[in-house]
């Protein structure tokens, strides 16, 4: 098959194109690590990933393996087809300058929409980002529906498959929050693998 | 003050312009009635709504009396300042002709998408409308993750308030479902209350 590993290093982020039937694997290396997926048809890259929809046809906040991540056209883009951990996180959006000034009263700080924004821009994606798939990011939802981030159940290896169901472009960012317990406190790297089937 | 109240028939939708500082307040009719409330800021309506950025700021799910809505920019749009209900949704977006097909396998059935993409058309908003506040919603999240449509909790006469952060134009829809929970299986009208407050 030729698969090629990229590693993407700690509090960086890397874009690419993905054709429709390649998988995407996302791999947590060091273990308790989120990586952002963000999303965008290549056809037309203002029809991004949306949270919401995914939540409502889903009718679901955890996704696994099953599960189908749609646009804010309610198109499919990426069907999750392999999980070894069972816990992502659809709710808590990309980490952002806003978010960190807003929780912590930091500025400045490195956020996945300031990386993924920056390496999708050439591809023609817009900088908002909002919405992303969470990979390895642990946010329950309480009773009283307030969500807390806690640490990855993830180990070192541990990762999750998606298909393309249309061609895309991908933006996926080893998340550098260092401020909660989000990636255990310390931000590692993430490596992703783009294979194409044998029937494909 | 001279306060209007414009009654949006059960199964249609009605377009605002609402400024800075000026309160929407939605009203439950008959109760057991759900309004889609859509929003995009009046000086760049691409600027809209996003729930997942509204989650993510307010680490909320549930939203009530001091949550704010926020823009895919992250920009404040409408905050909630008076609820007498207690519940409502942010994960399950507007219903669309798509999810009519997908979970009841029927066509062209009237949708808060549609409702809201005709109204809000003429005012330069896109068509997409994902993310909306599902006024007296009830869509609870179980332990597991997963989301279910039940009867709301709202009364006639109930009503939930949001004060504009910026101007505004705003899409409001009686949600047409009639093949779940949602509105109590049988849609009902929906009243707002455009108000300015005296020191506004």
């Amino acid at each position: 098959m030729g698969c090629e590993q990229v590693v993407i290093p700690a509090r960086t982020a890397r874009a690419f194109r993905v054709r429709a039937g390649q998988t995407l694997r996302v791999i947590d290396v060091e273990g308790q690590q989120v990586a952002d997926v963000f999303c965008a048809t290549a056809t037309e890259p203002a029809e991004i990933l949306s949270g919401i929809v995914t939540t409502q046809l889903n009718k679901a906040v955890y996704l696994t393996t099953g599960h189908v991540l749609y646009s804010v056209r309610r198109r499919p883009l990426l069907t999750i087809v392999a999980d070894t951990v069972g816990r992502h996180d659809l709710l808590m959006g990309a980490c952002s300058a806003y978010s960190y000034r807003l929780r912590y009263g930091v500025e400045d700080h490195p956020s996945c929409q300031g990386l993924l924004g920056a390496v999708l821009a050439p591809l023609g994606v817009a900088p908002d980002v909002p919405d992303t798939f969470n990979a390895f990011m642990n946010v329950p939802v309480a009773p009283d529906g307030s969500l807390s981030i806690e640490v990855p159940l993830s180990r070192a290896g541990d990762s999750v498959t998606l298909r393309a169901e249309v061609d895309l472009l991908v933006g996926v960012s080893a998340c550098p929050a260092d401020l909660s317990a989000c990636n255990g406190w310390n931000p590692t790297a993430i490596a992703v693998e783009i294979e194409t089937p044998p029937d494909a």
